[in-house]
């Protein structure tokens, strides 16, 4: 997908973040009127699920890492398309990539993606959202512009993308100690982009582990050829 | 099984620890001579291998809980057996039940198992520790105590408990970021005894997760109905 080819707005959104290297965009309709918004499509869903529309827009931009927060674990929660820069330009941020164990940069680097990825990954779970059974209607803005993107929505499809599933609205609310039913999955753990990218259980996404959802496919049917169906 | 029946010591073990409402025992031989052990089939391993000997004890007699030590967390790391004594008796140990979260307590009180289970949980992960592809050869004094117990032994025939593949001893030693590669697993999560505890890869008892291992084939059986083998 190109962005620059959806006659969105596109034009730059000044930032007060020091990590402002890359641009950031708007994208509303080009010929929009009003202030700029980098996630007009996720505004409908901000202002009656706040924190799903939070979440949406954390998991498209932020890498995660470490649960804790340490020296030793890295810079957690950082946008996506900083860990694309050089250890040398990293530098001037304020962060020292050498100090970090390798499997530490590994981990960071391996999260990596471009703006305009992270944007398509974040239109692509504002559509999967919609789509979940139980999740409110999107208003005719937002669903003609992602059934534009993506085609045509269909009510109650979206799927965990390890057990296949359906994945209901209401398991966002689930939470139970602060950990969310719902987590963001990628089918390729290291590829970012919005055909890759999707939801699953949390107790899936912990049992898929580092592996491609294929992977895991081919294990469990491994251990099921040994133990005899 | 019962362990007074083994023709053992059982003598009492005098302890400093203020956990002593339950007496720890000797298992040498009834007519050994020398002075009493708790884990005498324990001991070549331990001589060889400290840190697989000392493995088998700690998960044998103590309860896991959070990986991080806090207030919240509640005691982590206690014996199994503290864990079966009433919320009034605990606190006389300075353990306030109370102030933890119903779901922390859970956990602990799930994880409570009798001295004597304990005992022979940590003979029967012995006994397959010594199984394992690459084990060192056990003792006679040994290798015919739990062969008594247990039956004959078998060289290299210790499988993972959710998988079914064979386990090397070597991984015990392959570490990765102070995480062992080989984890005690419990094929039914909450009971602590020989015939239901076992080795497991660190990432299939990730992926068992709180299910019992049946539960969990049952769950990716379904999973491949619905992807289409």
């Amino acid at each position: 997908m190109n962005l620059d080819q959806l006659g969105l707005c596109r034009k730059a959104i000044t930032s007060r973040s020091k990590f402002n290297r890359v641009v950031r965009r708007c994208h509303k309709e080009g010929s929009h009127e009003g202030p700029c918004d980098e996630f007009p499509f996720l505004e409908h869903l901000e202002s009656i699920a706040g924190r799903v529309a939070q979440k949406v827009k954390r998991d498209s931009v932020m890498t995660t890492g470490a649960a804790w927060k340490s020296e030793e674990a890295g810079p957690n929660r950082i946008l996506r398309w900083v860990m694309l820069e050089t250890d040398e330009d990293l530098r001037a941020y304020g962060i020292d990539m050498t100090k970090l164990k390798p499997q530490v940069v590994a981990k960071l680097r391996e999260k990596a993606a471009g703006y305009d990825d992270c944007i398509e990954v974040s239109m692509w779970l504002t559509y999967l959202v919609y789509q979940m059974a139980g999740a409110p209607a999107a208003p005719s803005s937002t669903s003609d512009f992602l059934a534009r993107v993506f085609g045509p929505m269909r009510t109650a499809t979206t799927l965990c993308e390890v057990c296949r599933l359906p994945l209901a609205f209401e398991m966002f609310e689930g939470a139970q100690r602060g950990r969310a039913i719902i987590e963001t999955c990628h089918r390729e753990p290291r590829q970012h982009s919005a055909g890759n990218v999707g939801f699953a259980h949390r107790e899936c996404n912990i049992a898929q582990g580092a592996r491609s959802v294929d992977e895991f496919y081919a294990w469990i049917r491994g251990i099921l050829d040994r133990v005899g169906r």
